[in-house]
C-alpha cells in the first residue's frame, strides 16, 4: 500500500476553534490519517502532518482548503512567519511504495482542483516546479501576501493554476512534492565556533559543498561545545553517511574530533539502512531482506 | 499489533500432498499468515515460516500437528537431516511489539497443549529451556528418533510435557523460543584459508570469542577468496557492527582487508538501525524517530 506524507501549513495558530475545525474536516476523510498538528501562536501558523494514499489526499486536501479559507482573512492576519496564503504551502512527500513522480502528479492534480474550486492562484514548487526560478519556496513567497498583487503583475509570476490576481482573503498557495527532510546535527569536541562555521561552509551546497546539504555552525553555550547544524534535503542523493564522514574529515583538519551526532525528529528507515549498508560494506543487499518489509508486504496480500 | 514468527520443521519433504495438507490447515487459521514453505527431498523435511500473534499461534500450531501426525510415520522415514519427531522443532521468535518472555510463555502453552492432545513427549529448548543441559537443539536431538526410547529411560531426559516414552509414529517434539538468526558472511581480499579459519576461531564463542557468534572459515573456490561464514544468534547482545569491526581488526593482524560482507536471507530492521546508530555516533536516538514506525503505530489507533 502506498504511503504519502503531506505537511500543509495554514496561516492560523491562535484560534483553536479554527484549527480544530480543519482537523475535524481532515479526520473525517476515509483513509487519511492526521498524525500530528502543531500550532504556534507567535508565528500564527499551524502545521498538519497527514498520511495516506493519493486518493485520500485528493479527497482530503480540498476539505482543508474549504475550512481554512472560510475562516482566515490574510488582510488582518499578523504573525512572525512569512506567508503568502491562508493555506500557505502544501508539500507531498513519498514515503513507502510510491515514487516522487507519482507525488508530482498528485501535486499537480490537487493544485488544479483547488485553483478551480476556490478561484485561487497556485504556484508549484520543488520537484513539481514548472520553472527553475520557482523551485524554492522562499523565492515564491518573497514579498508575502502584502506584496502579492504587485508581484503577480510580472510575467515571471503568472501562477501555474488559477487566476492571475490574488484571492482577496486567501492570497495564493504553494503546492509541490519534495523528499523528506532530515534535520541532522554533528557535535564537535571543541568550543571553537570558527571551526564549526568553517566545516558548515565546506559541507553545504551554497558555498561549494554537497548538493543536498544546508548547514550552519552554532555554539551550544551551555555545554561549551559547537555544532554543525544541518538539513539534508535528499538523503538518497546526498546520503547521511557521506555527510558524517566528510564532517569528520574536515574536523580532523583542525585537530577536532566528532563527539556525537543527532537526528532531530523523524528519519526514513531507508536513510539508516543505507548507512548500515555502507559501513558494513554490504554487497547485494535488498530492502526485501528486511524482515519487517517482508511481513508488511505479505500483510497486503 | 504483536508479530511473532514461527518456523516449524516437519519430517516430510517428498510427498507434496502431505505438505499441501499441512499448508492448507495453517492457511485456514484466522490471523495466521504462511509466509513461506521450503521442502527438501534429500533431507525429507519441510520448513514453514509463519507470522501472527499469540492467539493465532495457539490456534494454528495444533492444526499443524494434527495434519502432520496423521500422515508421517517416523518408523519408515528416511532423510539426510537429523530428526526426533514427525513435527521435529517449533521455535517462536519475537519480531515486533512482543517480548521474548511472551514468546517463552507461548512456547510453554503450546507445548502443554499438543502434549496433552496427541499424547506426545515435548522438550523445551533455547530461551524456553527448563534446564541448561537441554538448551541446545543438537543436544536434545542427539540419537534421533531411532535412539529416543533408550534415551528417554534416563532421568535427565524426562520430557517437559507429555508421556515419558516416545510417541510410536511421531517420536517427540522440541518447542521453544529464540531470537531471530542472522546469517552473516564477511569476504576477505585473500585466498589464504588459514586466515579465515583463524579469524573464525577468534570471533566465535566456542573458542573464546563473542557470546552469540557461530563461525567457520571457508574457501570460495570460484572467486579465489575466503570467507568467514557466521550465524549471529542474538543481534541485540552481540551486534552485527561489533562482529564486523572485530573481524576487520583480526584480518589486519594478517595484513588482510575486508572485501565485502553479506546478509543471507532476512534481517530484522533493528539490527541495521543499531548499526547506523553506532557508526554515526548517534546520541539519544529512539525507534519512534523512524518515520515508518510512526506511521505503522498510528495505523493501529
Amino acid at each position: 500500500m502506498a504511503v504519502i506524507e503531506c505537511v500543509p501549513n495554514i496561516s492560523e495558530g491562535r484560534r483553536t476553534n479554527v484549527i480544530e475545525a480543519v482537523r475535524a474536516a481532515l479526520s473525517a476523510v476515509p483513509g487519511l490519517r492526521v498524525l500530528d498538528v502543531q500550532s504556534d501562536a507567535s508565528h500564527n501558523r499551524s502545521v498538519f502532518t497527514l498520511a495516506g494514499d493519493a486518493d485520500a489526499m485528493k479527497a482530503g486536501i480540498p476539505k482543508l482548503f474549504e475550512s481554512a479559507l472560510a475562516a482566515i482573512d490574510l488582510r488582518t492576519h499578523q504573525g512572525e512567519h512569512p506567508r503568502l496564503g491562508a493555506v500557505d504551502v502544501v508539500p507531498f512527500i513519498p514515503i513507502e511504495g510510491v515514487t516522487m513522480e507519482a507525488c508530482v502528479e498528485l501535486a499537480k492534480a490537487v493544485a488544479a482542483d483547488v485553483a478551480a474550486r476556490f478561484s485561487l492562484p497556485v504556484y508549484l514548487y520543488e520537484d513539481a516546479s514548472s520553472n527553475p526560478a520557482r523551485k524554492n519556496l522562499e523565492d515564491i513567497r518573497r514579498g508575502e501576501f502584502e506584496g502579492l498583487a504587485a508581484k503577480m503583475t510580472q510575467p515571471a509570476w503568472v501562477p501555474d493554476y488559477g487566476p492571475a490576481t490574488p484571492h482577496q482573503t486567501a492570497g495564493a498557495t504553494v503546492i509541490g512534492a519534495r523528499m523528506p527532510l532530515i534535520a541532522y546535527n554533528i557535535n564537535l569536541a571543541t568550543n571553537r565556533l570558527d571551526v564549526a562555521k568553517k566545516i558548515a561552509s565546506a559541507i553545504r551546497m551554497s558555498s561549494g559543498g554537497l548538493r543536498y546539504v544546508k548547514a550552519m555552525g552554532i555554539a551550544l553555550e551551555d555545554r561549551g561545545i559547537v555544532q554543525v547544524s544541518m538539513n539534508l534535503t535528499n538523503y538518497e542523493k546526498t546520503p547521511i553517511f557521506r555527510v558524517f564522514d566528510l564532517v569528520k574529515r574536515e574536523a580532523a583538519r583542525y585537530g577536532v574530533t566528532v563527539l556525537e551526532s543527532e537526528i532531530v525528529g523523524l528519519v526514513p528507515a531507508a536513510a539508516l539502512m543505507q548507512t548500515a549498508e555502507y559501513f558494513l560494506q554490504l554487497e547485494g543487499f535488498t530492502p526485501g531482506q528486511v524482515l519487517e518489509n517482508k511481513l508488511s508486504s505479505r500483510r497486503a496480500e
